[in-house]
Parts: C-alpha cells; structure tokens; sequence
C-alpha cells in the first residue's frame, strides 16, 4: 500500500503543480497516470510545440513546460505510479480513500486530487484477433522503457508523430525495426519525416508503404506478424515486438462511476471556494473539471491545484492556522534536505 | 481622450498579464500606474528577488518576470499612462467609464478592470515645511527618466535600496550626487551597499551620514539644502534636485470611494464567474480583490485576469459567440502585424 498526503490522479501540468503547492504546506503527494511518462497533454499529444499563454513565457515548448515543472517540484520528492489507471475508490471508515489501479497497485491517502484532464489515456487498438493474447507479451502500444527493445527485432504500425519518432529512437536500440503504414504519405514534423527516410536510405529502418498488420503468430509470445501490402503480397515477419501506435485517446472512464457528479464529461466542482467534488475530500482541478465559466487553459488549472492544496491542509489540519508566505520571503524547504531562499538585505554601514 | 477597448487601472503582474489574454481575444488595453515603471510589486518592492512558484519557473527574478510578460504583451502594443493616479470614474450613458488622473489625463473605455493590487504606491514623504512647493519644481519622490537629472547636482536621502541603487545609477549621469541617511547603516543588497562604498571613495559618491535634511532654498525652483549633521553641524547645499527615496507604501485611495464593495481594504468581487465588482463592467483581479478562499498570489492573478477578459470580451459583443482557441493552435496575432505559430505538420511520403 502506497501511504501519501494527496493522492493526484493525472500527471498532466496541473497534477505535476499541485505537488509544489501541496510541497509548501508541507504535503507529500504521489501521482498515478495512465501514461507512461508524466506531463500528460503536453507531453503525449504536442511536446515539441510551442505555447504562447503560459504567464511569463512569450513562448515554450510542451514539452519544456513539464520539464520545468518536473525541475521545480524535485524538491517534494512525488511519488509515481506510472503506466496505470486508477480503477475504483473506497472511502475508508477514518474518512481516507483507497484508490486501486487496474493493475492492482493500491494507494491509501486522506485527499484524492483528480486531475485527470480529458480522462485517462487509452490506445486506439488495432481490430485484430488474438491481440489481447499477446498484450504484455510482444504487443504494447506505449513505450514505457525503451530498454525493453534492446537487440529485438521491432515492428511499428502508424503513421504520425509517435510512430515517427519511435522508429527513429529505436533505430538505435532494436536489432531491426519496421515500420509499416497505410499509406505512403506521413503525417508529422517535417524534421522526423526527414530523419525516417534518411534511416530508410541508410538500411537503419526498414519501411514497407503501404500496407496494414493482418494477424498476429506466436505460441504463448508474439513470434510473427502477417502484413498485407495493399493490393500485393502478404509478408510473414518474423518479431519480437508489434507496436501499434495509432494515437492515444483520453476517455474519462472508471472515474465517472465514482459517484462524483458529472456534467459535459467532466466532474462538477465547487469553484466558489476551493475545487472541491460533491464527494468531501475528493478534488477536481484542470481540464477534468467543470464550473461555470471554465476554461480548459494550462494557467487555470495551475490557479485551482494552489486554492485546492490550502482547502486539502485545512481538511487534514483542521486545528491549525495556515498562515500564508511569500516563497520569496520564506524560501522553499524541500523533503530531500535541500532549501532555496532569497539573498537576505545586509545592514553595513559605510565608511 | 484616451479611448480604449479595457481600461486597466494597475499595470502589475495581473494588469500586464490581462493585456495578453484581452489581445488574444482582440481587445486593446491601456494601462494607468501610479509608479513610473510597469510591474507593480515585483518592480517596486523586489525586483532583484527571486520568486519560486511561478508555475514553470523554478525560479524567476521579479523583475526579470515583468520583463518577460513585457515581451509576451508587446505584440498587443499596450498604452501607458505612468506616474499618474487613477482618480475618479464616471460612468456614461452609453454605458461606457471615463476615468481621469490626478494630473487631469482622460481615459475612456466600455470595461474597467482594476489590477490595483493592495494599492496605488505613494511615497512617504519627509516633513518639511515649504516641501509642496518645490514638487516637480526641484522635489520629486520617484525617478521617471533619469535623463532629467543629466550634469545637475542631485541630493538623495534615504537608506534602503532605491536610494542605494538610484546613488550609483545618478553617479554617471548628474554632475554630483550627496546621499544623506540619518543612519551610518545602509539596507540593501550587499552588492549595492558595496558599490556605494567604491564609488563613496573615488569621489563620484557624496556620502553625508548620519544627518537629515531640515531645510529647502530657493525662489521658485529649489536651489539648496539645509542638512543638520547628527549632533553636528548644519551645512547649506547649493542642489539643484532634491530626492527623497523613504520607500512607497501602497494606500487603495481613491479608488475605494468609487461606489463599489469594500471588504478587508479590497474590493468584492464575483468569484462564481468573472471577478466583476457589484458594478457592471467593472472588474477587479489579482491582488486588489477579496472573495472566499483568496489567496494573494500572482499565479492567482493570471487566472482572474482571463476569467475577465473573457467576461469582458461577451459584454463588449453580446452577440458574438466566442470560442476558444489554443495559442499552441491558433498562433498569437499581434495588432502590430506579427503573428507567432507553431510549424505545422507535413503530409509527406517517404521514398
Ligand atoms: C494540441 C493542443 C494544444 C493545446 N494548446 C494549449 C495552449 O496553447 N494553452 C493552454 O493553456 N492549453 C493548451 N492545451 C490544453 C492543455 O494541454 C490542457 O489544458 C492541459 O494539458 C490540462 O492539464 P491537466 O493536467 O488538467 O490534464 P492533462 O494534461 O489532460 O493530464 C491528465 C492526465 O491524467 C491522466 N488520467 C486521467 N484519468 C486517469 C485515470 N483514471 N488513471 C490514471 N491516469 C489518468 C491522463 O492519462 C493524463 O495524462 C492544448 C491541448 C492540445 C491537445
Ligand atoms: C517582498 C514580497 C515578496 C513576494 N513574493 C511573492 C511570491 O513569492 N509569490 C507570489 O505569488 N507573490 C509574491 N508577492 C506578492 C506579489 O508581488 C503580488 O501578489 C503581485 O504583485 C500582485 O500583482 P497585482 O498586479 O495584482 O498588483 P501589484 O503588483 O500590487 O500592482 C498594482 C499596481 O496598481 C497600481 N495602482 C493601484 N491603484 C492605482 C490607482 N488608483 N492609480 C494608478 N495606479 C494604481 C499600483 O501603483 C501598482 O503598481 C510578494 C510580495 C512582496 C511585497
């Protein structure tokens, strides 16, 4: 049983900032994303764009802004359950909640902050037979570790911006990698189209266009896989590894049975006060919420994981008086020893 | 006149901030500040102190914060009306507010948003007879454009920061400089407090402590100062500008006469929807405005300020329905003809 102050379900920029406000009062926080990497949004569907209304960037990268993040909550030491999604909630008779994962991990906190964005992100999975057999053994459609592939012969289906660039990373890895694609034209930036054809011409990355996965061979792992060119041939490859990455999309799931009352598939929250769930102590903050005038912006969901960790404290406090300080007047005192603080004033005369 | 699209009465982080979103929606803004230079707090009070929760920036110099919010608004070509104070406010029958200064100049605009933080910074200012006479005749309380002293004899009282800073910066401009602290002991950063002390011994620095100015010359402009050492002599200075740098204290002034809720020095606000004030059309964000669980925090600021805007942006265009679009999306369009948007995809096959 994973034991944290705030539980946050959602790695996204939202959950990622709740860790530094909660980390200011002094709150641990661990987090659980579906995604194998945090940053949610940002990282799965646009990392290498830039933004332009983060306040006090003119510009950034997706994925830079979770890089900073990342940086600035080093200091409260998160927690991750990475690669799972949260599954179902029991409210324990001491008012805390026990939040199991579909794949059994438990985590026991006294505050669940869902900041889920628009829901966990779940593969768009090929329709083939058989799949569910190899799923975990030969098929994955995210890569969580990279090193996994080291000196296997690879196979991706897909032609966007995932299938591109792990063609390209894993070129470097794998013993052989495919990439297969429906059509001949890909649609991504133009710098990794470039990279792909260059690792085609130098015999690094082996393309076949355009053509489809028809069926999947192995007796308890994945051995082979059947390609179907279009209008041609049929190939028997033999793999290791079928990576289908056909884009990730987000869908509310499991959370929607939680009994939090919900609207526009979103949860509905208290927006008067502190982002709070019709359920005490359950929290919703960022794009997974929903209260009139809502934005679904990067900036608001920073604004609602700072007023929910103040409302959080007083709920596992509630004899103590939190009184406010400016980070630039009282530092940051981080859970791994370290502590930033501001150059203090000197008083000196002069002579 | 000064006509424009939201009236931004307080050009701190919040103000600044509010100028991006409202360009994002096409507004223009035109900003009012009390102090001579943009930033508020941030550039009054701590511009070289670094701020830690600023979300993404693991740590940001106040200053170099307002800077770069400068460069996010600049393609919104913000108007300024610095070194004056908000006044009065009267509203129209069409609807629309003017808004005048206290040096007369006119501002007028369908929507007020007050960014005025804890208020309109004023100087504390020395007791001396005659001192009102000398105002903008010799006697000034904040340094809007340092040319103005360029190979004049400038006395500056005071021992903080500014008057440190300002000492050393006048240095190479005026023909003398003499700072006078009723103290020997100087507060301010080390590294100024010892820029003081070199510049004190190559003669470039007057330095005349502890002493006080008791005394000001002169026919109609100012001419000289009466300083009284501390238990010592008095000395009669020929100057030609006299500046006291005792610090700005932020007072709500006028603007709490204005009609609207008042509670614990700060305006009531709406915080269901939009931060609008008990009166139409006028707005309060950032650290100006009260509502339950407010937390004075600049990151709470930017979320109140695009709440607003986008409030504001269906009370200027009751008709128009408004959807929002990503920056990362939809680019940034700056009045001044630039626009800034993320490369797009390609469609290509790779041979
Ligand atoms: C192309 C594009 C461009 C954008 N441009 C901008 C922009 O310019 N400015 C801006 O402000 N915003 C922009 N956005 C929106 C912005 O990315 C979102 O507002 C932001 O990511 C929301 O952050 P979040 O942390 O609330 O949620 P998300 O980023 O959606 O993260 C939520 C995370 O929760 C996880 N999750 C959900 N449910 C579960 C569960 N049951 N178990 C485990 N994990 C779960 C998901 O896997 C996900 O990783 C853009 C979005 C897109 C797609
Ligand atoms: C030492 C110190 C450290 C801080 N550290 C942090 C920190 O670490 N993190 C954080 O989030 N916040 C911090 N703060 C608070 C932060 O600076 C404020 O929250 C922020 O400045 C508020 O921004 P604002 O734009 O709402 O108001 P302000 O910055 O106060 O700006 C308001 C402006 O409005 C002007 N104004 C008001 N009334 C009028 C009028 N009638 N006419 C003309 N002009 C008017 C004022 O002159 C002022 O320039 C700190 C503050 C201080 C003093």
């Amino acid at each position: 049983m994973i034991k944290t102050d705030i539980l946050i379900i959602g790695a996204g920029p939202t959950g990622l900032f709740a860790v530094f406000e909660a980390g200011l009062l002094q709150l641990k926080c661990h987090l659980i994303d579906a995604l194998p990497q945090a940053g949610g949004q940002c990282s799965e569907i646009y990392p290498k764009k830039p933004i332009y209304d983060i306040p006090g960037f003119p510009e950034v990268l997706a994925g830079d802004l979770v890089s900073n993040l990342m940086e600035q909550i080093k200091p409260f030491q998160p927690g991750f359950t990475l690669g799972e999604r949260a599954q179902t909630i029991e409210k324990q008779s001491d008012g805390s909640f026990i939040v199991t994962t579909n794949k059994g991990t438990k985590h026991q906190a006294p505050i669940v902050a869902i900041a889920g964005g628009l829901g966990s992100f779940e593969p768009r999975k090929p329709l083939l037979e058989n799949l569910s057999k190899y799923e975990d053994n030969g098929v994955a459609y995210m890569i969580k570790d990279p090193e996994v592939y080291r000196n296997k012969k690879v196979i991706i289906a897909g032609g966007g911006d995932s299938a591109l660039d792990w063609s390209i990373f894993l070129a470097d890895v794998a013993s052989e990698v495919t990439l297969v694609h429906r059509r001949n034209e890909f649609r991504g930036a133009l710098d990794s189209v470039e990279k792909v054809r260059h690792l085609k011409n130098q015999g690094k990355i082996n393309l076949i266009t355009p053509a489809e996965i028809i069926g999947l061979q192995g007796k308890d792992t994945l051995e082979a896989v059947v390609i179907q060119k279009t209008g041609g041939e049929e190939i028997v490859l033999s793999v290791d590894d079928y990576i289908p990455l056909f884009g990730l999309s987000p869908k509310l799931g499991p959370i929607g049975d939680w009994g939090l009352e919900i609207e526009k598939n979103a949860i509905k929250v208290d927006n008067t006060l502190d982002y709070q769930t019709n359920i005490p102590g359950i929290y919703a903050i960022g794009d997974v919420n929903t209260y009139p005038g809502k934005l679904k912006l990067i900036l608001c969901g920073f604004h609602e994981a700072t007023l929910m960790c103040q409302s959080a404290y007083q709920r596992i406090f509630p004899e103590k008086r939190y009184v406010m300080k400016y980070t630039t007047v009282g530092g940051v005192t981080g859970f791994d020893g370290t502590k930033k603080e501001a150059e203090k004033s000197v008083v000196k005369s002069i002579e």
